[in-house]
């Protein structure tokens, strides 16, 4: 496809609360953060938008750093742009900021780290005001510091295909896990997770899996194991959409 | 009325996201926090209760601590009661604890000192988590500084006239304010308020006030005159409900 000179390239940070969305990429039919973002762009900018994503959050997965791509011709400034957007917008989906990019910018492509919080909550009063962002598990009292014994075995570059749902088609299930942390505030755990890429369901697994030993239902070595395994049954179960936060990309 | 010799009187901690109730109080033909309350404690307990709450909270606002008393007959360890109650009632409304009380304890007419905080986002960015918990002004970068020298005429023993919607039949509008501090994290203004007794919407109209003074349309010293002033119509707008919550009562 040509570029016309005039395009500008673009990079929206982007944050969902992910509960009512079929996720973000555009679905015929449903409501996805996507089509939201690009009707909202097509309603001020007058054109109608070619996105790229850092990668596609999954239904009901919320986002504080979302990044997307796009190029464009409009010249309106990016702060004007950026509050056109916000007011025409849901207001579960907020544009955080928008900078230039480089020219040929891809989400997707370019991006050289992504980090993860998955936010466990595992006190005795059901939570409130975070309700909706958290996963409250059944039991009370997790180790959290086992919890991060166990996430520690994952840091370094390993096959994570233990941690990755099956039906998925990527050449190699091999990622670098650059930093996980387990960090307990009150009755939430967050497990936040950096890596240079992830596998598809790959922090919700790495999650049902630290909970396993948080509960003493395994020892923090055996996560070693479930790595070593390279085998979906080896791990703990997929945790829940809902306490699954994108919080940031790197490029 | 008499008391069975076996009556238990308790005192529940109740926390409750607001948004979905017509209030506390109950009404026919309205989802409130008080009937949604009543109804899960009949299905645990088998009685019909006779709560007394520190106040009525208005349609809209929030509570982490609202305290309630009821005299039982029921026998149940208290831990239990918690865990039943939350087990049957919605998300939006969670017992945080309950202990025992003294014998005729009413939790309108024993408090001693209630904690509201009125929770302001002044960011250029919307709200996302805690939109439904914030009142987003439309001014930016609002001095939280001067709302807190502003705050600060308010602490001590007033008539709080200024501050009273009308309408009201209290007998005295003289109230103490124990304490006001104004914090700034972020794009959140936190305006948190301790006093013996709150006339109605007096914490509304306080956030209103202060915000008059963040955005520069009126000095700090300007508070003192309109505390002077004994009119409601000398006082800033009234704050949305959703902003507000109860913090804590103290007997």
């Amino acid at each position: 496809m040509d570029t016309p000179v005039a395009t500008r390239w673009l990079k929206l940070t982007v944050a969902y609360d992910g509960a009512a969305y079929a996720g973000w990429q555009r679905q015929p039919d449903r409501p996805t953060v996507q089509g939201t973002l690009e009707a909202a762009w097509q309603r001020i900018t007058g054109d109608a938008p070619s996105f790229t994503a850092s990668g596609r959050t999954d239904a009901g997965v919320h986002a504080l750093g979302q990044v997307v791509g796009v190029a464009t011709s409009c010249r309106t400034t990016a702060e004007r742009l950026r509050r056109g957007l916000n007011a025409v917008l849901p207001e579960d989906v907020v544009v955080v900021a928008i900078d230039d990019a480089p020219v040929g910018f891809h989400a997707t492509h370019d991006a050289l780290r992504k980090t993860y919080r998955y936010q466990v909550h595992d006190g005795p009063v059901p939570p409130l005001f975070d309700r909706r962002y958290v996963w409250r598990v059944r039991s009370r009292g997790l180790d959290a510091a086992a919890m991060g014994q166990g996430g520690a075995r994952l840091v370094g570059r390993h096959d994570f295909a233990s941690f990755e749902t099956t039906g998925s088609e990527r050449a190699s299930t091999v990622r670098t896990v650059i930093d996980l942390s387990v960090t307990r505030v009150g009755p939430r755990i967050d497990i936040e997770v950096t890596g240079d890429g992830f596998l598809y369901n790959m922090v919700r697994s790495i999650a049902g899996t630290l909970v396993e030993v948080g509960r003493g239902a395994k020892p923090a070595e055996w996560v070693a194991e479930v790595v070593a395994g390279r085998n979906r049954a080896a791990a703990g179960p997929t945790a829940p959409a809902q306490g699954l936060v994108l919080v940031r990309v790197e490029y």
